[in-house]
């Protein structure tokens, strides 16, 4: 049984993060989110207080990116972002943990870490970004299990920057790692209808994405009986 | 007249700002940089303070980064942590500048973003970085002009992470378009001796690279009349 285009909405971050991205353009990707009821936009730090105002209302939550997309930057500066980011407007934090640092065995640094922005989002919602690109398998278990400690409701895949986005492999593996408290986030790559239905399948409950419009107007094409719609054009950078 | 080592070494920010790198890996290159006599590392956010440390007394300055490697967060958090930088021993600062508002024409909230951070810096070299890889060379026009404008030590090409990075063509740009009072900093793919004197002849007076161990080398080798060194194994992505 396929879901509903509603429900597969509802799923969705609109991600409009790119670097290069003009106010004009964050302008227009705000407005898909409204006409197409996505969970939430998903805007760069400096991008918040105008998505919050155009979104006003519309029901699409805005999320924002701290510590993006290295993770590298200081716990102080994790913190002072997001309590800055919440008070201009944002709903949910997407943070990048410390990358180097799970790497290298600090783990109690990663998950005071991620623990401080945890704090600073005063129950906004914090999904925890691991880059997976950068990770073993048993890294990514460690920091699994370290964001859901600290007390992230999301772990998620990627930030889209990295060489390497969301695989099936590690949807099923984080899913398998965390509790039932903690959903799990698929971002990079994330291009196609069939992409997402299977990376849901494997028990991700959130996608990042750039192609919302040509996702959503297949599913409704082919709950609608037709034939699947020809690929759209999508940037081969998109996430 | 090929250069000394120690004039190339004075001209050289070692680099240290892969996401995945640990701390181990952070010390190693502290040393590399120590015994190498470059101009400065430059490092994360999160590794300033260690930095500045290791380094305390060796000549190397201790630079890092602002705003990177997307540029996109607000100024006040520019400005935010280019104080809690400065505090932690930060001697340089490499910051983005707002991409996507240079790209839409927001030319004067682009200058008053780098201004902040000039100020921020309390006098310590601001090098302001265009992104070239997403900019006409209109806009990297515009954006050596606001940059200097604004107080810039340097204007430099790119973060290392972008699709594409220092080109011959524009060093020239740039070098063409500042004011003698504002240098030209090459980065991205700077990876063997011969694109820095090129670069260098076009008029980069610094670089950023991650080879330069391998880069001395073969300078030395050259000074001493023996066959180019087979190039070193250096990473695809290394810049």
């Amino acid at each position: 049984m396929i879901p509903t285009v509603e429900q597969v909405a509802a799923m969705i971050d609109h991600s409009l993060l790119r670097p290069e991205l003009t106010t004009a353009e964050v302008r227009q990707g705000c407005a898909v989110a409204a006409e197409r009821h996505t969970a939430s936009v998903c805007v760069r730090p400096g991008d918040v207080e105008l998505a919050a105002a155009l979104l006003a209302g519309s029901g699409v939550l805005v999320g924002t990116v701290v510590g993006f997309p290295h993770g590298s930057t200081t716990t102080a500066l994790k913190v002072a972002e997001t309590r800055a980011l919440v008070a201009a407007g944002a709903d949910e934090i997407d943070m990048v943990l410390a990358i180097g640092r799970l790497r290298g065995g600090e783990t109690e640094a990663v998950h005071d870490d991620i623990a401080a922005v945890v704090a600073a989002a005063q129950g906004r919602c914090v999904k925890v970004i691991l880059e997976n690109a950068y990770l073993s398998d048993e890294q990514k278990v460690t920091g699994c299990r370290l964001a859901e400690r600290a007390g992230a409701g999301f772990v998620k895949t990627s930030t889209g920057f990295a060489p390497g986005g969301a695989t099936l492999a590690d949807i099923r593996l984080m899913r398998a790692t965390v509790s039932g408290a903690v959903q799990v986030k698929a971002a990079g790559g994330v291009r196609t209808l069939d992409t997402l239905l299977e990376l849901a399948a494997a028990g991700a409950t959130r996608f990042g994405a750039t192609a919302t419009a040509a996702i959503l107007d297949d599913l409704a094409a082919r709950r609608r009986g037709e034939p699947a719609a020809t690929p759209s054009p999508v940037p081969a950078d998109a996430y």
